[in-house]
């Protein structure tokens, strides 16, 4: 049998290393265009912060030991270009522009995603960068000593734009950040955005919400970002407004989508075609808070799912829970962190959100060192299901959210989270978790 | 209405405080036998390693303020000497052995838990002390003043034994510890504990399990800690080998007891009389795990009872939901955590239990500043529930502890855990967190 896989990245190399492993007699062929496969993607700023340390460090693993140690056929170099579902074949072509056909008992899209870019004047001028591949950061690190790079305006404001933020500062780079809508983080509960916003401030940068950028242009050997009522000079511009499913060869396959385009896929992550899988960034998942299908493009569950389709190619009945869209970043020395559902997200599906924010300590009273935790908490009256979480803070705020996607995974209601037996010491918080406080203040609304 | 406490620390001030919210007109009476109330315990260790700051900055409420601004009939100086529940009264005596009665329709026992002290001869000397309340932490720190402590020896190996090593390392005194027992910490996985022994003996503690202390003499105008092969020389002794729940007025007043001898309690923290509450350390607790009747004394559960009752007090049904035992606790650097049960307690609550052992990074692959996480981690091979976890690592032990507490809570298996969509970014941890990975490798045990 041969399994075939499309994308060397996180969901189709864990697929392909399982796959192995479940059965070592199976061929397993990975078709990645690039030359990169199996690398830290999400290191990527932390790398670029760093001057002295090559992007190379992000590789966790070779093409040469999935090859050589795991029996994997790695073909890099080689694109796909069409599925042919009938035939079960994917037709490719490599640098030299030649042609070729694999054929495929079991084929996987892990295509991930791709940079969206805005279609204005200038957006193809050297100097103007985008961050997902290996070769994305491998570009800006380069660019960046080549050029001296000294200022940088940074498109959108996403947590990769933010993360950029800190990696830019880093290297004592001036940074500022703009995008067309006036609200700093949309997504995020006001007064913990408020947070966000005053400690990039506070690091330097300049937050330049609400507005519009019409065109780059060159200017005295720089670039310049115009706006209608702004313009910012930079010496790199990077676009960071966010990614789109790579699902054009599934669409072209006459495969279903759903949500932002994403590829539809089963618990099993079986797209409309049983002989077909995607995992990763182009596939959709289930959310586990409103039953629906949801597209949160994230690296866990690239690796699950590619291990799940493994899995089920093997013949081992494997069926992936849902996602409840638990995120963190961190911002300069902030903790910003999200799971499930925010008000608006659950009115679109159908709730009946109520609120509370509370501000809270890191530890406990009395106890030095300690700063605020900001907590946002979301339930629902009808219900009384706990809906969301989310948290602003410098200290435990990342591994402390893991509790309340446990808590929507298991379906409970606030009060029931309420009285979770949470560990508790003077160096890690207040006798009443944070998040213990912010469920008590909620119950009360519901 | 009347409301009477015996106790005003945790559980008998939470419960006083919102009884009163809950129904101002209540009569509160609370009868604590010291001279303090409502102060942070669990702080003290801290509060003994900085010799600029008072004592006293660990009261979070002083008397006055519950007495004048909460209008809680607050008495200090008066020790509970016997209940008498047909007539509805507790007897009590002050500091000039007055006696006094006070009737009551509603009665909360708060007594709390006591420190044990060993029946050895030398038990009394001064310089030998436990720490427990206030009036000890204030004697402790108040005797390194007064005699320049320059070395300690700490009978016990428990979390304040060790939280106490941190503190008096801190303000660079000798500490040696000494318990009869071989093995350092019995409850904890061995890998696990040393880790946390190995962390002490390298900020300079001497670990000497396996001595039984016969004695403590005078010895050179300092004191000497005597075992059979083992004599230790101190200016200060800390006995720190547990504590027993203080239930000898309950006993007495004929109420049942369970585990340990706490005072027995339900849902609603109903003693085996219907007008008397037990809360706090004297008060056991159902297992969530276990579904037995356990006894593990800690301060949010005194809180969150105390309040429990004050509901119920005030006819606001309020059922607790049962402990899963969570623990956390700082070892100078190490961040040393656990919820649930190990296999010897799965074991005895009569289930089949399986385990693993994991060492894993607290940041993502090639993410600088990682440091070693290892988890323990229990299941039941007839259920495939998750039974416990420990932690240990120097890094978001403490928070992260409270997914598999909230998971414990819900009952869940190991396979629906090792699912759970935490989130992930590489400051953080690996894109497997260490529990996952620890979950997945459990799995294929059960």
């Amino acid at each position: 049998m041969n399994f075939l896989i499309i994308g060397g990245d996180a969901a189709g190399m864990s697929a392909a290393s399982r796959a192995k492993r479940n059965q070592p007699d199976l061929d397993v062929t990975v078709l990645e265009k690039t030359a990169d496969v199996s690398y830290s993607a999400c290191g990527m700023p932390y790398n670029i912060a760093d001057p002295d340390r090559s992007i190379e460090d992000l590789v966790v693993r070779r093409a040469e030991v999935f090859r050589q140690k795991q029996g994997i056929d790695l073909l890099t170099g080689i694109e796909a270009t069409s599925i042919d579902p009938a035939a079960k074949s994917v037709n490719t072509r490599d640098a030299d522009s030649q042609a070729r056909t694999f054929r495929y008992d079991n084929l996987l899209i892990a295509t991930g995603a791709a940079p969206i870019t805005p279609a204005i004047p200038g957006i193809d001028l050297p100097g103007v960068m985008v961050l997902k591949s290996l070769a994305h950061g491998r570009a800006i690190k380069q660019f960046i000593d080549q050029w001296a790079v000294r200022k940088t305006v940074i498109i959108g404001m996403g947590y990769i734009a933010l993360e950029m933020c800190e990696a830019l500062r880093e290297r004592s780079i001036a940074v500022d950040m703009v995008k067309p809508r006036e609200t700093f983080l949309p997504w995020m509960e006001e007064r913990l955005a408020e947070q966000v916003k005053a400690e990039a401030e506070s690091k330097g940068v300049g937050v330049h919400p609400g507005h519009a950028v019409e065109k780059i242009e060159k200017s005295n050997g720089r670039l310049a970002v115009v706006c209608p009522t702004l313009t910012l000079e930079a010496d790199l511009v990077l676009v960071a407004i966010g990614v789109t499913p790579a699902s054009d060869l599934a669409v072209a396959a006459g495969l279903q989508t759903s949500v932002d385009g994403a590829i539809a896929v089963d618990a099993h992550q079986r797209t409309s075609n049983k002989d077909i899988y995607a995992a990763g960034d182009c596939a959709d998942a289930f959310h586990v808070v409103t039953g629906q299908r949801t597209w949160i493009p994230l690296a866990l569950r690239a690796n699950r799912a590619g291990w799940a389709v493994a899995d089920n190619v093997c013949g081992i009945d494997r069926r992936l829970a849902g996602v409840v869209g638990s995120a963190v970043f961190k911002v300069f020395d902030l903790q910003v962190a999200r799971t499930g559902l925010n008000e608006a997200e659950a009115r679109d599906a159908g709730l009946e959100p109520a609120a509370v924010v509370i501000k809270s300590r890191s530890r406990a009273h009395a106890h030095p060192g300690a700063s605020d935790i900001w907590v946002y908490m979301v339930g629902d009256r009808g219900s009384g299901r706990l809906l969301g979480v989310q948290m602003v803070g410098r200290d435990g705020v990342a591994h402390r959210l893991h509790a309340p996607a446990v808590a929507l995974h298991g379906h409970m209601t606030v009060e029931q989270f309420s009285q979770m037996d949470l560990a508790y010491a003077p160096p890690f918080g207040p006798t009443w978790d944070p998040m213990l406080t912010a469920a008590n203040q909620l119950l009360k609304k519901l």
